[in-house]
Parts: C-alpha cells; sequence; structure tokens
C-alpha cells in the first residue's frame, strides 16, 4: 500500500466555505488535486493507495482508494467532498472516525496525531528538498509520503516528522507542486524496472 | 523549450459554459490542469514551455510561460483564462492570432495546421500507450509533446501526427491522465542526470 499525508496549514476545518473560490479557503484547490493526483488514473483508480489531508492540525480527512465513491478528477467535486466531511465533524468524537460517503472518513486528529496511527503502517518518507535524491534510493515498501501544502514544514512538523521518519527524499531538481510531486512519486515507484517492454501511457 | 500539444475532442470552442461544471465544458477541468502543470512549479513558472490546446479541432489556446500573466494552480482561473480568449475568438481572422491576455493567444487551427506550425520546433513525442518506454530514449532536445484528453487519438490524429513524429513514447506501465502524464514527462526531462547532489523537491 501507497499513503500520502498532506498538511494543509491554512485549510479549512468547516464547512463555511465557497466551491467558487478554492484558493481562497486555504488553498483547498491544492489539497483537492493531491487526493486526486494520489487516487485517480486516467479512467481508474489506485485502490492500494490511502491519503490523508491534514487540516489545519485540528482534523484530517482520510479518501480510501480501495472504498471510495464519485471520485472524480476535477477540483471542485474532490473539494465538495472534503466540504460535506467537515459538515460531519461534529458527529467525530476523540479519535474515532466518522465516514461521511463512502470512503471518505474524517477524524479529529492533528498532525502528531496522525503520525503515530500511520506512520507505522510502512516507511515513513519526507518529501523535501534536502533529501536524498530519489535515484539512489532502493524505492520503499508500503510507503507513508509525508508532503507539504504550498507552505515549507514547520521545524515542528518537521521534528515530529524526524521522530517517525525512515527517510527524507527528493524527486528532482525543480521545486514541484505537492500534487505534482505526488504524481512523480507515483511515477518512481511505478516505473521500477520500467523499460525494455510495452507498458501503457 | 519544451512544448506540449494537448487535443480536447469535446473541448468548448465558445465561451458560453459555466466555471461551475468544468468537467461538463468538455472537459475543461482536464485541460485546465494540462496548462498548469505544464508551466507552474512551486512559487514559479516555466518560462521555457509553450502548452498550446487544441479545441474541437478548431480553435487552439496557446500559453506562453514566458508571457503569461495571472497564471494560477487552480483550474477555474485557468478555465476562465481559456473562456476569456474565447470571447475574443472573433477577432481572430484566417491564422492570425489574438492576444486576449498576456501571454495566452488564440489562433482558428485545427490539430493539423497546430501540427504544421509547432511540430517543427523541435522534436514531436506523440505520448501513447504503444510508445518506446521512456527510459530507453535519450531525453529529446526541444520536445514537443503530442497528448490526447480523456479519449483515445482516433485513427486521423494518429496518421496527422505520424507525419511530424519523430518518436512514440510511454512513461510508464499505468495510463494517466493527460496532466500527470505531463507532470511525468516534465519529471523525465528534470531529472536527466539527477541524483547524487541535493536538489529541491
Amino acid at each position: 500500500m501507497r499513503q500520502f499525508i498532506v498538511v494543509g496549514h491554512d485549510a479549512p476545518t468547516t464547512p463555511d466555505f465557497s466551491l467558487d473560490d478554492l484558493p481562497g479557503a486555504g488553498r483547498l484547490d491544492l489539497l483537492a488535486r493531491c487526493v486526486t493526483s494520489s487516487l485517480l488514473l486516467s479512467h481508474g483508480i489506485r485502490e492500494d493507495v490511502r491519503t490523508h489531508l491534514v487540516l489545519g492540525d485540528t482534523v484530517t480527512v482520510t479518501v480510501d482508494g480501495a472504498t471510495v465513491q464519485r471520485l472524480n478528477p476535477d477540483e471542485r467535486s474532490t473539494a465538495a467532498l472534503v466540504q460535506n466531511a467537515l459538515e460531519q465533524r461534529g458527529e467525530a468524537v476523540g479519535h474515532v472516525a466518522v465516514e461521511p460517503s463512502p470512503g471518505v472518513s474524517l477524524r479529529r486528529l492533528g498532525l502528531a496525531e496522525t503520525l503515530d496511527v500511520v506512520a507505522g503502517d510502512g516507511q515513513l518518507c519526507v518529501l523535501h528538498e534536502d533529501g536524498t535524491p530519489a535515484p539512489d534510493l532502493a524505492p520503499p515498501t508500503d510507503p507513508v509520503f509525508l508532503l507539504s501544502d504550498h507552505r515549507a514544514f514547520t521545524d515542528a512538523e518537521l521534528s515530529l516528522a524526524d521522530g517517525h521518519a525512515d527517510v527524507r527524499v527528493t524527486l528532482g531538481p525543480e521545486r514541484l507542486h505537492a500534487d505534482q510531486a505526488i504524481t512523480v512519486a507515483h511515477s518512481w515507484l511505478d516505473t521500477e524496472g520500467f523499460g525494455n517492454f510495452h507498458g501503457s501511457l
């Protein structure tokens, strides 16, 4: 399984935002693209992927490729899934999840608690400019990629992550958007051993 | 320079569509993401990239990284740039371009004419599942990548492309969305020789 944890520093933790202005809603456009770039293929879904959006260090919304329904590639409908989840945050008590729609769950967890829950599932790989270049690493088994949104990780977040992290990885010489980094991370793992045979685009 | 030509089979050729339903507007959500994934980095722009959207085999909208302004990462504002260009399509006569906003131009060209104009700038690389795996190829110089939207290329389009094409390329074993394929194509070129040094995410 591949998992992605995306830290949304300015992301909304309540549903009172407009789907007409996702950048103004704490860059929910970017977070929506992180969901779709991690879970969707052309005319298909990556069933072995789970993506966690940590919103404002307060609430974590998880989308599970194995069970999610009605996930479309566009930002607006994906943001609507998040908004719908936030509308039911009142039902989430303690660390118990609510599942407002199939495959979309919400828990009252910040980054520290989300790392406690998820990082042990595999190898935590922090995507960071100071990391080891991916080509120099063996592709991880059951990776849990940790990414930040449009802001850099804070020192406190990096310190938290380092408590769990197996490695810091950098994917290339250019600074990518988080959703682009997810696409490249998938490609890194997909194409391990790729070449010398005919594949599909 | 890197260029991308994206064939939008169902894309609108007039501006009368709603920004609230980009998937319903001939998958303009996907085409908008193709623009942003080709041109935008995190907090930066790829100035050496030009992206051409062929809309309904009738109109081609080109976004030039060297001169475009007000290009934001979200789908809606990018689709609004395309909509604004289409509002001025009446000004485009013959093959002469109009430039409705800085770095965004529109010409009355279908795929055949766009290939005639653009393909000669470099190596035409058709992104296609039957192509040669990228790792088996030397990265092209001044590539012009040709991609299709959510539909497969028609036989007529492939025949047109083959008249110009240097190579068919496949980027991996999974079928990607066109915008994801653009991100991976950039990564292929960005990371040539990457490794054994510290880069940026």
